[in-house]
């Protein structure tokens, strides 16, 4: 090596706390380490995003049971929601010490390598990070960890909104509740306070509420929806204002107006690479804002990596947990590098009903051009399904009907999110419909009898 | 082929309609068949078993869910348990006309070569049977699926008791139940009296409750029962009595007198063989009752078959119904015969909590004298777990230490019935522990995490 060179301050500097606080290992102890975080430490998902919210949607699945209960022949009453007690369970006795206990770790004696800078790091020059007007640190490595955060309606500049950052700390479970945006964040607030027993109206622009997903299940769950709350669909907010009272009231492109007592904005989100100054830094980014980067998580810029929602549209925590890992190993093997896996990524959404999905919709799979099988059972033609007297929920499976080959598999009701996992299995290792089906036992009467019988109800050239 | 020889009156007989009503199929159509039934039209499973019990099972879960939710920051109340309606759900609307059309199907014109005799079936002579003290039919094949029944206790003869059979019938919701038992079927009905609001009193021989599954789950859910309802453990039945106004009282053998208003049995199975005379059949039995088969399902009597409980002792409704599949493959090729499938049987006990286990208990991994690992992942150390506020579920896996092979896995806790398939899928299709866990997506933060994480949890060699 010849030339002038410098040595970097920090072997690795790590930017947010979400799934790149899991990037320092003990393998890690011998090298300096700097974690840069601008908001809570931890980020979205324990903080504001999975794991909190996941409180209180049981919490709300649970309270809708009392009001749905006749139908099981019991009468019942919910008789009192106590918002504090949920609180205190969610954040109070679980979250925010996880939070400020990783950023005591972080920051303590116990991780002598590590140095925590709580602000907003942004390049100022090749693998040198600026922290807001503080301290400048240049890194041999650099991991861009750093996320996405809500989109919010320029209409709604004016007045008081939430987001999923702080609709959860609200002082009282709101009396009325105007949710704007129709994917996965705002269905699983609206059935969540709709179940709490807030008023909830919900305004999107599509007809359809997770209209991303497979269709029949985006219609399904469609229908369902309009039971639960008030849906103003196919329309977008003109105007907003705030009364004295405190009241907003949201206009539409119809002339409709809405009132509501607090207004929750889930229209999507907005990758933070803006706030990175990446081009200082010679990281490219894609129109959308996403960081590019190759399947090993390599950024444009030497030195510097991404993950998770910096990087990837997947805005799912499973998948930036596993990037991480990647992201670990590729760090510490340089030559031996691995790919990100985005084969086979399933989600679940925690609303109600909840919905598991993985691979690809009916749609996307007809695109193909491959010959198809697809089967629609119902929970309500399973005998556990039967237990619980459901009549909405059904587990849809698209198979290649030539080699039995599961393409793609979306449950819409009770267990939903555990439920998918069979098919995530089967996609991953390639065991094939009827084998999956037929070669193992599903113990009888258990729900998982949905998907022996989805399964079962494929048809196959041979 | 040369000598005397008589054409049988029908080509098959079944006698039992639980899971030998499912061996007639359109390949039969030319096929002369008799079934033979001396009860209720269906067996076990759909009348008085499984399906019943999970309607009468889920119900008891929601309405127990009133008096849990303050662990929820719930307050709610269960005002009233309409027992009729959920016997019109479950009897009237579901079960009852399931059995009726099952036995007029069979009966009528649409199945013109089936034949059904409503009695009991014996032996006469090989192949022959006589139906109570009516017609004498001979079959070139029979098939035995003739199921068990409920096990009495002697000291039990003289007074008003129930099974299984009945109790789900009673005209009202008994205000307090004895349940002598301590097997699955004993803390199934324990379980779901006990969430309706029955005062239940559970007297049972051994001092845990499901003491043959693993004894981790055992211990647990003996734990578990006792917070629910009053338990006699250790203790026997030396008398009982019956009061002019009804309620029963059973001495135990400690001298505690215990008194209900009905008292349920269900203290094991008796095999139905004994009403079936095989010795004239030339049918042998085991000394407990079971009718000897071989791998295939053939009895020690030519064209004679056997399956499910009567001749297997797991007394699950799945095993049934997998090997009335193999005698029927086997009836229509008998020179490519299959065999029984026993590997890696699972099964889910649907009290409180669920319980869901497949494979070796870690007592019969150790005496395998292979290397183990065993994790137990509690439900309370993942993300979901602590949305259901739950303290006392988990998941038991016991793997080979060196191979990584899952020789067993034992849940207990919310949903165990459905994550218990993640491990029959593993063991069925020989994935091993740790390509099972890190090779495939578990979707974030839902309740599989709890397998995902006993398996990350499990030591292995290397």
């Amino acid at each position: 090596m010849k030339g002038r060179f410098t040595v970097p301050d920090f072997d690795l500097i790590i930017v947010g706390t979400g799934s790149g606080n899991s990037l320092p290992s003990p393998a890690n102890e011998h090298q300096k380490i700097a974690i840069v975080e601008k908001g809570t430490f931890g980020g979205t998902c324990i903080n504001v995003g999975c794991i909190p919210t996941k409180m209180f949607v049981h919490t709300a699945d649970v309270a809708r049971s009392f009001s749905e209960a006749s139908r099981l022949s019991l009468t019942g009453e919910l008789q009192h929601v106590d918002w504090k007690d949920i609180q205190r369970r969610v954040f109070t006795d679980r979250i925010d010490p996880i939070s400020e206990s990783g950023a005591a770790y972080r920051a303590g004696d116990e991780t002598p390598n590590i140095t925590l800078f709580e602000g907003t790091a942004r390049f100022v020059g090749p693998r040198t990070l600026q922290i807001d007007d503080g301290p400048t640190i240049t890194g041999a490595n650099i991991v861009l960890a750093t996320g996405g955060r809500p989109r919010i309606h320029p209409a709604l500049a004016d007045v008081r909104y939430r987001t999923n950052e702080d609709i959860m700390r609200l002082d009282e479970l709101p009396k009325s509740l105007i949710v704007v945006g129709g994917g996965i964040v705002a269905v699983e607030f609206a059935a969540m306070f709709s179940g709490l027993g807030t008023q909830v109206t919900l305004i999107n622009r599509s007809e359809k509420l997770l209209r991303k997903l497979d269709a029949d299940i985006s219609e399904a769950f469609t229908t369902q929806a309009k039971q639960q709350w008030t849906n103003h669909l196919g329309r977008t907010i003109t105007a907003a204002e705030e009364a004295d009272n405190g009241q907003i009231t949201l206009t539409l492109d119809d002339g409709t107006t809405v009132t509501g007592e607090e207004v929750l904005v889930a229209m999507g989100r907005v990758n933070n690479s803006d706030t990175l100054d990446c081009e200082a830094g010679g990281v490219k980014t894609r129109e959308d804002g996403l960081i590019e980067v190759d399947e090993y998580g390599r950024t444009s810029a030497d030195g510097v990596w991404a993950l998770g929602d910096a990087c990837n549209d997947f805005e799912l925590k499973h998948v930036a947990n596993a990037e991480a890992r990647v992201v670990a190993h590729n760090l510490a093997h340089p030559d031996g590098l691995r790919k990100f896996n985005h084969d086979v990524v399933p989600s679940g959404v925690f609303t109600h009903p909840q919905i598991g999905v993985v691979g690809m919709t009916e749609q996307e799979a007809r695109e193909t051009g491959r010959p198809l099988t697809v089967k629609i059972q119902k929970y309500g033609d399973v005998a556990y399904g039967w237990a619980m007297e459901d009549t909405t929920g059904f587990c849809k499976v698209i198979a290649d009907r030539s080699t039995g080959e599961i393409l793609g598999a979306h449950i819409i009701g009770p267990e939903a999110s555990s439920l998918i996992q069979c098919f995530v299995t089967a996609m991953t290792f390639g065991i094939n419909a009827r084998d999956f089906a037929e070669k193992q036992y599903w113990p009888h009467p258990a729900l998982t009898e949905l998907v022996e019988n989805a399964l079962l109800g494929l048809d196959f050239e041979n």
